[in-house]
């Protein structure tokens, strides 16, 4: 088994050489202390790859950014927050608008430029913002920490916390950078793409392994959260890789495919996980390992129905041990298994509490099981005993917050 | 096109001739007022069909119930509330040592009886409620009104209202009478099968042609319901014919089976209305018709994923027309679909809105829509545009009522 040591660095997006970011308050939105316009700028064109959301209703700004990314190169990411540019009659034009907008200001082809949007559905997205805003928005453009942070909180909008991560790892002999930021906190349950993600890298790697990795990690990560069970209009996750790492290009699969793609794995990990963590109402971080099962697919869809079940995600919010919700929810993924062979245990901090083992309850203290319970991360842990294969999926409870956020979400 | 007469009558379960019931409380629940423990009895053995849940997670009472129902014929159902009799070891002895007290008791074969239980999961059900209350319930047998009540109470869970309906319609020249009770509240996704609900009707139909009705009705009846999108591990639906009506048997298609068909469909929309209505924390009852689509299938699957939505049904409790969300929730039903020839309108007492029309947001009056969606029943109106095909999917909001009920249900 190959080892790759990857660490946690700070700088976001602006971790990987070659990329400068900026965010600003434009007008999307009304309280101008909320940056709502991010952008992200390479110094040279990048190859890119991207996965995009498989809702049949799709926001304009999907569709032009799959076809600028159709030739796998892009040089800059466009996004604006507090309004999903979906369902408009005029989307497509305003989208290409500001492509062309900022395919100008910074002298770079207008189809290198990934745009997205997002917020409300429905109502016109308004070009004021970006007519007056590009301009001090390229003005801002730089490299530092604080570049990156601008960018993240700009693509927020219920989201409670900035998500932003960067690692750094070795790649060929060079020490590559992997940064991102994502947004994402209602209306979160990706289907082979997610929400807003955009990552950057200084690795030199071919747009067409670029996308192989992509498309085959957000499996494993992005596809396997659920914060609502909403499957959104805009979602999407974008790469550019720069390659002023110096490593010798990645072609094909190998040795430096590899390296490259456990680390992408690993910040991709860490911010699903940072969406999961935010869901909207959240008061904590649920994950679920199914452990031993026969297939990893299996194993993937019967994780996801447990995170994704109501009666679980309340019972969570309760600190109530109602593992039979578990077992209910695992029964209708329709998947095939041995109910009689499962054994669910709660992990957290505060330790670890087995409540079914075979299928059935067994004996246990309700006390330690509500003090487990009552931690920020719990992890819900079942082991299927039926081969050795492993997944996680990763979602929040459902609280009261969740209700108010979405009673009402438009005033 | 067939013209039926179905009306509504009193009675319920005991306005089918042929029929007696009770319900009482036996001890499975610590409130002395709560009934708990419920019994038909038809005076003869009774054709007989059923349907189950499709959770691989199931109940003891329902593999006992199935095999009963092999052959078509049943003579009595027991049902106790307060326990699911679900994931215990002892699970099947215990429902089937059920069957033999009851047996006994009442002088009919064991595998005549149709047993269920429903509550809490993985806790061993006790058999002395039943032991003891096996008497006082035969005891309290009647076909008035008042026992149909009873017994409609003592299956009742979370559920803050008994559901109990009955119609009478002609059938070969003779009055037949339909009745039902049924219960549900939460765990709500019926799939080819749903929550507890036991039919008595006094026609005269076989096994075999009782067993197509009520398949095919469920499609587009409980199938239709959404809650929370749990589906439970204990749903089981039950009809017991006895043939008093006098009718000749119905042992075909043809005219006299589609005359049944269309009494029992009517029993069972009303039926699954009751339970959507009832959610548990819901404020209103939503109805989403999918009209001039291409295909049943297809406008079931969209109009089942409209109701299921989180963020839909945030929003109806909201009072907020946030049409957007009903896009997306299209969008993401995995039919394929031309976005950009959709309407949608909401429609109450109060009037009728349209708010999106070809995919588009159109201009609406906030205040009209608001006085629309506050109103007890709301129906979300899909013009597909696209065919001639119609469904309709029942369910609720999603209340802050909710998240309190199951963040800890146990206690």
């Amino acid at each position: 088994m190959a080892e790759y040591k990857i660490t946690e660095i700070e700088g976001g997006i602006c971790a990987a050489k070659g990329f400068r970011a900026s965010g600003i308050h434009a007008g999307f939105r009304k309280n101008k202390q909320k940056r709502d316009l991010a952008l992200i700028v390479a110094d040279n064109v990048c190859s890119a790859a991207g996965v995009y959301t498989t809702n049949k209703v799709f926001a304009a700004p999907v569709g032009v950014t799959r076809a600028h990314l159709a030739n796998g190169k892009a040089q800059a990411v466009i996004c604006n927050s507090g309004n999903a540019n979906t369902c408009n009659s005029d989307g497509y034009d305003k989208a290409n608008a500001t492509c062309q907008m900022l395919a100008k200001a910074i002298g770079v082809n207008e189809d290198d430029i990934i745009v997205a949007s997002t917020g409300v559905i429905g109502v016109p997205l308004p070009l004021e913002p970006i007519t007056n805003g590009i301009e001090p928005l390229v003005a801002e453009l730089d490299s530092s920490i604080e570049a990156s942070d601008k960018a993240a909180c700009a693509i927020m909008t219920t989201d409670t916390k900035k998500k932003e991560f960067a690692f750094e790892t070795i790649v060929g002999g060079k020490t590559i950078h992997l940064g991102g930021i994502c947004k994402g906190s209602g209306m979160i349950r990706p289907n082979m793409a997610t929400m807003l993600c955009f990552i950057t890298t200084d690795a030199a790697i071919s747009s067409k392994m670029l996308q192989c990795a992509l498309s085959d990690i957000i499996k494993g990560t992005f596809n396997m959260v659920s914060v609502d069970g909403d499957t959104s209009t805009n979602d999407m996750v974008t790469v550019m890789a720069s390659g002023a790492a110096g490593n010798a290009e990645i072609v094909t699969e190998g040795e430096d495919y590899d390296a490259f793609k456990a680390g992408l794995a690993v910040l991709c990990t860490r911010l699903a996980m940072s969406i999961a963590s935010d869901g909207e109402g959240a008061t904590k971080l649920l994950a679920c390992n199914v452990r031993n099962f026969a297939d990893l697919d299996g194993a993937r869809t019967l994780a996801k129905s447990v995170i994704s079940s109501s009666l679980v995600k309340t019972a969570m919010f309760g600190a109530d041990a109602n593992w039979g919700r578990i077992l209910c929810a695992l029964g209708y993924a329709g998947i095939d298994i041995d109910t009689d062979s499962i054994d669910v245990k709660f992990i957290s901090s505060a330790g670890e509490i087995l409540v079914c083992q075979n299928g059935r309850g067994v004996e246990f203290s309700e006390e330690l099981a509500k003090t487990i319970l009552l931690r920020r991360h719990v992890t819900i842990d079942v082991d299927m005993k039926c081969g050795d294969i492993s997944a996680t999926a990763w979602g929040c409870d459902l609280s009261y917050e969740y209700v108010r956020i979405n009673g009402d979400y438009r005033s």
